[in-house]
């Protein structure tokens, strides 16, 4: 046994092998000052800074302008991707940010967002994405990365 | 009192109105044909009859081919987004479905990708996406919709 390994865990890991793929930031913003937050003009020269700042690889983006207000944004990274859809009526953010590999660059941003549209309160949550796969020689087979 | 809620609820009850927004479906398949996710042609079709069949509303959608083979897509929809990130090398998919709204759309999307993806594992999450609000004036101040 190892560091209180049970057995059926050790066999697990054996069978199994486990692929942490990155981080998934998924916060909701509220007392966003609805003037950042209404059109994509104006949002998009905030989401384009801190992308580009944070050190994420931007492979292509798409915005849409609701009407009367309101702004979808998708980036589509070399790392996942990060969007954000807004509800200015309600100060409202909800943000994702999903990237593979470091997670630094997703925390950048996450703490960038928050500097440049100011909410009065935040909820974060943080997933692993991550998978499993089944070995199929060894226990010491591994992905080789992403 | 009502239902067993203690005073401080009541009071909480009263001072804040709570919204909620929709679903957040968060998934990882494995164990999909490589074939079906390892480039944006095939992928694209698959996706396309889902979001379409499953009735949500595309308003924008962006696809990224990478080399030498891996998808990333992004739809944004009047209800929020659907994303797909695949590593074929694993037989991977990531996937979101955030949507608002009546959470159908979504629930129906979701069994639709597993139906046409076939994968032998599959990993879900299911988030509230929610936000509070204070009140100004009472407690019978609700916000108007989304």
């Amino acid at each position: 046994m190892v560091g209180g390994e049970l057995p059926y865990q050790k066999n697990l890991r054996k069978k199994w092998w486990m692929f942490e793929l990155g981080i998934h930031i998924i916060a909701d913003f509220l007392g966003v000052d609805p003037r950042k937050i209404a059109r994509v003009e104006d949002l998009r020269v905030i989401l384009d800074r801190v992308v580009y700042k944070s050190g994420l690889h931007v492979v292509s983006s798409i915005f849409h302008q609701f009407e009367p207000h309101g702004v979808s944004a998708a980036y589509i990274l070399s790392e996942s991707h990060l969007s954000v859809h807004t509800w200015p009526e309600y100060g409202y953010v909800a943000l994702d940010i999903f990237t593979c590999g470091s997670d630094e660059p997703a925390l950048r941003a996450f703490d960038m967002l928050i500097e440049e549209l100011k909410p009065t309160h935040v909820e974060r949550k943080m997933l692993r994405r991550e998978f499993y796969g089944k070995n199929k020689n060894s226990d010491t087979q591994k992905p080789s990365g992403v």
